[in-house]
């Protein structure tokens, strides 16, 4: 198949087999252009078809990354939390007409404590060639930057709401943490934060490494401490404590 | 303190407090160079003083980020996994006196599956801030691209050399993932790799999935394929199985 306009998806879906593209958003929309390859920005100027996790967020972020685009030479097709078995075949048909897409979360990277690996998988079914841009990673970055075990990691995604499970939860990683010394990792609804802390300091025990990783995005409000639990309490009574409240955090805990 | 000079450090510590930068080096040193943002570069061209794995491999790293660039400029510090015992307090001794650090890997991001966690502890001992730069992380990568539960996730490292022990750690994680469905995820030297897709596709159950992700670079190398362990059997069979000899992979597993 010859293709005679030099418009670019159409020469790359003439030229090469589509392939699903993992795209990284940026981690705060607000700041840290940088933090993204050009690679990022040169796939998705050649791309049509994006699935996005929002419609309002993902039109935010492409124009950011590629400021004075046309927005409307995009397709956009949700895929989020909120839809009971996606067909995600469905989702894949632009690539059967030789069309690359692009897959993007509201923040970080896709399928990572977010929606997206579903679709990914039925890319492989389909035998689709699958390429992981790299970007910002919240959990990535938090997990480097605890000075904790970077050997062996167990990541949970979100604790349980009801207090007494919470408890239970981050009783059973301290105890795994105990025998395996592997770092622990979670996240929390941003406004749970503070309580999440609070229970966090009052059930650990007191010589557990525990790191607060709050706003990673490289901007003045990135804040990343690990202490000890009987030092975040110290800290805490002297009124050195963060406040976490609606502050995108990423938890951590390794026993010594 | 006032500074005259022009010379980035100086005027970076003379206005700033010193900050321990984990930095991303490229997964493919000859290829792929636009996968890290320039805030990567402006920091790496800023610092005098860095934390590496290997001399060698710094150096051309650093010479590939800042083509042109001084390398006398730098004072190269090794930590690397030979060193028993490193004492961390010594390395962070320039921070003390104002300089900004940076800590480097061979390939990738520092502390991840590589050495440095327990520098980056001593500098939250110390109370310097720390502020990881992202970049590519093959373990990342690959995890987004497998197609596997991105929700809850388990990290390995490296699997035992003895045989017996491997393939009770491979059968191990496949009960832990039944359970949770958790993913799975090990690397292995790359010698090794053939011999261990081997041993796990015969201990593994047949319905189970694992995703091979070899050389994660974004370039013409990179391959990736997610299947069910039969699925990986009859491939092989009709002569469709990788070779991976010697090619840098991570493995990846997850129950349905």
């Amino acid at each position: 198949m010859e293709s005679t306009t030099l418009e670019p998806t159409a020469r790359e879906s003439a030229h090469s087999e589509p392939v699903l593209y993992l795209l990284p958003s940026l981690l705060d929309a607000e700041w840290g252009g940088d933090h993204i390859g050009s690679r990022v920005r040169e796939i998705l100027a050649q791309l049509e078809y994006l699935v996005v996790e929002s419609e309002r967020e993902a039109r935010r972020m492409i124009r950011r990354m590629l400021p004075g685009v046309d927005l409307n030479r995009y397709t956009l097709v949700l895929l989020n939390e909120h839809q009971r078995e996606p067909r995600y075949g469905d989702f894949l048909e632009p690539m059967h007409r030789g069309h690359s897409m692009g897959l993007m979360s509201d923040a970080g990277l896709p399928v990572l404590a977010d929606p997206g690996s579903g679709l990914v998988l039925e890319a492989h079914r389909q035998g689709w060639k699958v390429e992981p841009l790299s970007g910002p990673s919240s959990l990535m970055l938090a997990w480097m930057a605890s000075g904790l075990n970077g050997q062996h990691m167990e990541f949970h995604g979100y604790l349980p709401i009801q207090a007494s499970d919470r408890i239970r939860q981050l009783r059973e990683m301290e105890q795994r943490s105990q025998r395996t010394h592997q770092t622990q990792v979670w996240i929390e609804t941003p406004y749970r934060n503070d309580a999440l802390l609070e229970s966090a300091l009052r059930c650990l025990k007191p010589n557990t490494l525990l790191c607060v990783a709050c706003e990673i995005t490289g901007g003045p409000k990135e804040w990343i401490k690990t202490r000890r639990v009987d030092e975040w309490v110290e800290a805490i009574q002297r009124g050195e404590g963060p406040s976490l409240h609606k502050r995108p955090c990423v938890f951590l805990l390794q026993c010594p």
